[in-house]
């Protein structure tokens, strides 16, 4: 389905607004660091964490509010440069005291607030700050792009691309939107919540429809995105469904269900991709396409080890055709795989090369082969074959990015 | 136990010679890169490989020639410069022709020769050059240290620095020593074989036992190595066992098995922090020490992911105290991990700074903590404590390196 990208991003669905100013947690002024994202009636809503056994008190703060069956939230309050985590008691009553506070100056029960954080792994968090800036905050909410857009540059830390999206489209001739903004360029990993997103949408679901819609949407995009490997204390993504387009709550077992699930999958896709381009020092978007596969699972194991492989990325940095490490990484991808059964072929803008064929090497144009791996898009096919045939009915793609000596620089030391 | 280190490397042990030549498998005429071990007499043989899926000839054909209870090797084979792996039938062929040409001219069967490559995958590895040197590799073989460091220089790629060791000991009254030369720096990740490893001892054991103490050896060692995660197509160890020592070859089930056990893992575990050390662009060694484990299977867990994290490596390079990227990969090493119950200290020459206890930030000295890192050996120790007591028993180490700019320039175009 071809949907209409609109402007606003998370602002664009009807009856939310958003703001994002300094507060102070961050040292340098110019870098804001405290948002808002607020709906005027109560939103359905429903959240995936991290994975980590170590989990930041923002998360353990929000999981304990959205617990029961059908969670409700009215706002979001999320912090830069600071992911309070490791810190342990305090921290927690911190991370309780950002969104009560913020729930008495709104009106709000402290649980229709929710609350996010990222930024340096254990130094305490200081409230104070955030307490002085909740009136200025909540005075700054916009209903419009620049809200969001504040929203969005509070909550980024070495991200350089702002990544947020929002579609329109209708179910049962009620037109609504999701927007959406993320953050997120390191810390990122395969199999996990991933990083800071806040979803919203106007169309009303059941708690039910809204939780499994948004489990597909991550599992098909976050968790196939790999930048470093690392998974972080502070991965979360939250949507919530203030219902303000008008139809009726959609249940999971609806036939508007899919249509709905669909739109949220393309929405977080999209921002994934985003979210690997600007991977911390990447020159470039990776795709892995693996074709004909016999299971989902296998399929997103294999095309997950070759985005995770640093010697496939550090090769992609390069424009170096060097498909062996790339069946090396299927190899070790921890499914059964017969490299006899894979073509792997380089796409992008300048062209299209098969390079391996049936796990073997062939004859190819190195010149082409550089050419096509010099753009800023790449896609790596593995097409799986047996005698002529896919191996089977699955296909679906992972996203990454190079591996490159800025990656290094701004790793090596972050907390400077 | 202390070990006697002594000269000579894998020929220090009676009954073995080397030699390394350049045959022109390399463009590089300086770069020596046909190897050859030697045994006067048959030697009980065991072998460890890559966990691969997609597996190098060399493995494939030294598999086949060592499959059966007693396997008995006289001579190894080894090639640098061109991994001989995903080439299909014909590089198949040309494995076996190395050996089997090989035993041959030195009146061997073809079952007591292994083979090895390393390199470029996806090249077919031509078969001329070998060959042709045949008879002045075998005419270079060479019993002492010059011929093991020959071999030694034949089998490396981009390692920087000479891998090997050799120790002397006693088993029953009997002067025996062991032996090595590895290669390997980059595609080493732990759970696997790792890299081309070739061990020869003259002490005699069955071959049960003498399996049994190389798959514990490599274990300890091997397996507890990262640096960049990526598995190897041709990763094998092989040892020769030619019983010239003299003593009763040593079975399972002997008192002697022990010694002779804990004197190759000690031999393994040396050559597995060389090859940390020497990591692709690594400017220092990084030991994970896990104490007072519940489990040696999750103390190593912990441990590997600690070592294997990007952001831990790449904030060593750059002597950044950023502990919570540690805590962080031990919440996501996919072990039963509380943090509560995690201090963690850095240790070198410069110093011992204890940054995290009980899971949470402590005060520390941030210009003892950078002098501490900027060692070139770097001990990350993580002490798991309940109530003042270790969890468990279990205290183990995994070594790897930083991760600098130096890797990804090092691979970013390694085929040119």
């Amino acid at each position: 389905m071809e949907y209409i990208h609109v402007k606003g991003s998370l602002c664009a669905p009807k009856g939310f607004s958003a703001a994002g100013i300094h507060c102070g947690i961050r040292k340098n002024k110019a870098r804001k660091d405290l948002a808002l994202v607020f709906s005027q009636t109560p939103a359905n809503a429903a959240a995936v964490y991290t994975s980590n056994r170590v989990q930041a008190a923002s998360i353990l703060a929000t999981k304990a509010r959205m617990a029961g069956k059908e969670p409700t939230l009215r706002a979001i309050i999320a912090n830069s440069g600071n992911a309070n985590a490791c810190t342990g008691a305090e921290g927690l009553a911190t991370a309780n005291a950002m969104a009560d506070l913020l729930a008495e100056q709104l009106n709000l029960s402290g649980r229709e607030v929710a609350v996010m954080s990222t930024g340096v792994i254990g130094l305490p968090l200081p409230l104070q700050p955030i307490k002085n800036a909740l009136p200025q905050l909540i005075d700054a909410l916009d209903s419009g792009a620049q809200g969001a857009q504040d929203a969005l540059a509070a909550i980024m830390t070495t991200d350089t691309r702002e990544k947020d999206l929002a579609i329109q489209f209708n179910i049962d001739g009620h037109t609504g939107s999701i927007g959406a903004i993320v953050k997120g360029s390191g810390m990122i990993q395969p199999s996990m919540g991933t990083m800071l997103a806040i979803i919203t949408t106007d169309f009303a679901l059941s708690s039910p429809a809204l939780q499994q819609a948004l489990n597909q949407a991550v599992r098909r995009s976050f968790n196939r995105v790999s930048v470093d490997g690392d998974t972080s204390t502070n991965d979360c993504a939250i949507v919530m469904a203030n219902g303000q387009a008008g139809n009726v709550p959609i249940e999971l077992t609806d036939a508007q269900f899919p249509l709905f699930q669909e739109a949220l999958s393309y929405v977080c896709v999209e921002l994934a991709k985003k979210m690997a381009r600007d991977g911390e020092g990447a020159t470039k978007l990776l795709t892995c396409t693996v074709q004909g596969a016999g299971s989902e699972e296998g399929a997103e194991k294999l095309a997950k080890a070759v985005i995770a492989s640093s010697l496939v990325k550090t090769a992609m940095f390069g424009a170096d055709a060097n498909w062996g490490r790339i069946l090396c990484a299927l190899g070790y991808a921890g499914v059964d795989f017969d490299a006899s059964t894979a073509n792997i072929s380089f796409i992008s803008r300048a062209g299209e090369i098969l390079l391996c064929q049936s796990g073997e090497a062939i004859d190819f144009d190195e010149g082409l082969a550089k050419k096509i791996l010099l753009e800023e898009e790449v896609e790596i096919l593995i097409a799986l074959e047996q005698n002529n045939c896919p191996l089977g009915p699955y296909t679906l793609s992972a996203w990454g990015c190079d591996l490159s000596y800025e990656y290094v620089k701004i790793n090596g030391d972050y907390r400077s």
